[in-house]
């Protein structure tokens, strides 16, 4: 078994390149659940969803996120209805959100619903939530505390974050099959998602950390930073917020008591000798995800230095 | 303040006339929640809705219910996922359930949601639920014991009922303005809905039957059943079933305790003089409401009546 842990849209990409090198049934996703939001009393799960929605190929190839060709009538709707609607719902999406909302109001874990979902969509991947607890990532900004995605998608972004905390953190445990799978992996990928809100807060379930500095397999992660940016979503900003350095370097020193490889983009080839001296192999290629090719590449690049 | 008892289609058709000759601030309604059901963990009430959805001249004119031109696309999907859909959920309907159920999981009351509702929709008339509690018509059919909307929609009234019962019947009290409406209302009319399973339920809540004996306004009913059937719905075949005559007689007879005055329609003349024995003056007329002429006439007819 491969393990990824992954995050939102990055991970999602990487992911679709990486069905493409590796039988689906031989690969374990654990994924972020710290932007888990209720919106209007349904659950939602972004980053679970886009990568189901990705791997399903039904995603909207332009977003990152929802249907493809999603409508907006219920939440036009709730618009009228003086409703919030900062977080779009398309009308195909809102199903997703009202099965799960469902299901676990009647008691299932958010990792049985996860895996249903995935069997509707066809897909033989096993993705696990990394909790099935309550576990949701707030940010302290100049502008008060806030959900994520509240900083996120509501305030785009704007203000600036000091603090980052995991409430749930204290009590959530990992999800069942989650350490299991990180300590029989044959080897273990790093997504290029934010380090902090999207793998950082699956490092932020008790036990999953541990896990991954005390397995046996490989450790390679993907650097989402490229010459101090992200491709997407606001992980620069928020390392530089908590002192951390904004690039490939800094991911590195994040991840350095469990990484063994970290492949970074030849833009920050300079990195290399510093990377290397934490203890972290370095491997410079081009990891910008355009095109399907470039995915399969990237994958392929992960596989090998899992060996 | 006139009060209306309503049920879903056939109340809707007759406010909507009502509605051209009564200021709708002087208007009180109350709606039937023995309908109301919860699907896909979103509570719904049907009547309440198609009285909302018909005054706020948003619905559906063909079916009498939902939005008109509604999209089906979040239902499509919860199709896909594996769930029932015999409850048909349009986008823009859906809104309406998952903006009420999130309301009552935050502790607001049904009448509180349903007349912020009215609000959002610009209506002035007062829509009470007859009860906040739960409440809902179960049927006894020779295929088992079901929810009405399961009887009435999924298995389209093909069982035979032998018996309605109310869930929560013994501890439900009226909502507020319920019993203070009816007892100083100027004039109550029982709209022509389903004797047994729409005003039945309305009378199931205990205080509201004895506060229609009891008030100083005039009672006026109008016949659902003509000739025997009905125009819509099955209250010819349950009140069949519960050995009841259907024919207005047999709704003069449901109603005996509170009613003075049935409207009856011109194919049911003959059955006057029997009405009129039970202590009820019968008014014949045409009851038929196919365009809005039908139904401002029929409105006329009943308010006179309440002189």
């Amino acid at each position: 078994m491969i393990v990824v842990l992954a995050g939102g849209i990055g991970a999602a990409r990487f992911l679709a390149g990486l069905v493409r090198v590796v039988p689906q049934n031989q690969i374990t996703i654990i994924g972020n659940v710290g932007d888990d939001v209720e919106i209007h009393g349904l659950h939602i799960s972004p980053d679970l969803d886009i990568v189901l929605y990705t791997l399903a190929r039904v995603v909207n190839p332009n977003k990152g996120w929802g249907f493809r060709g999603d409508t907006f009538e219920c939440q036009n709707m709730l618009g009228q209805y003086g409703r919030e609607t900062w977080f779009n719902l398309g009308d195909r999406d809102l199903a997703t959100h009202i099965y799960r909302t469902e299901q676990l109001r009647k008691g299932r874990l958010l990792s049985e619903v996860t895996q249903n979902l995935a069997r509707h969509f066809g897909l033989r991947v096993r993705l696990l939530p990394a909790t099935d607890d309550p576990f949701q990532t707030y940010v302290a900004t100049n502008n008060g505390r806030m959900h994520f995605e509240e900083y996120m998608v509501k305030r785009r972004t704007r203000p600036k974050v000091h603090r980052v905390t995991f409430e749930g953190a204290r009590s959530a445990t990992p999800a069942e099959n989650v350490i299991e799978s990180i300590r029989g992996a044959k080897g273990v990928i790093i997504s290029p998602s934010n380090p902090i809100v999207s793998i950082g807060a699956i490092l932020g379930v008790s036990g999953i950390r541990s896990a991954l500095q005390e397995t046996e397999a490989k450790i390679v992660g993907i650097s989402p930073i490229l010459a101090g940016k992200t491709v997407k979503g606001p992980a620069d900003k928020l390392m530089k917020g908590l002192g951390l350095k904004s690039s490939a370097l800094g991911v590195a020193e994040y991840y350095r008591d469990f990484l063994d490889t970290l492949i970074i983009d030849r833009v920050d080839k300079k990195l290399g000798p510093e990377i290397e001296r934490l203890g972290i192999k370095p491997v410079v290629t081009n990891t910008l995800m355009r095109k399907m090719t470039d995915k399969i590449r990237l994958a392929k690049i992960a596989i090998s230095e899992l060996q």
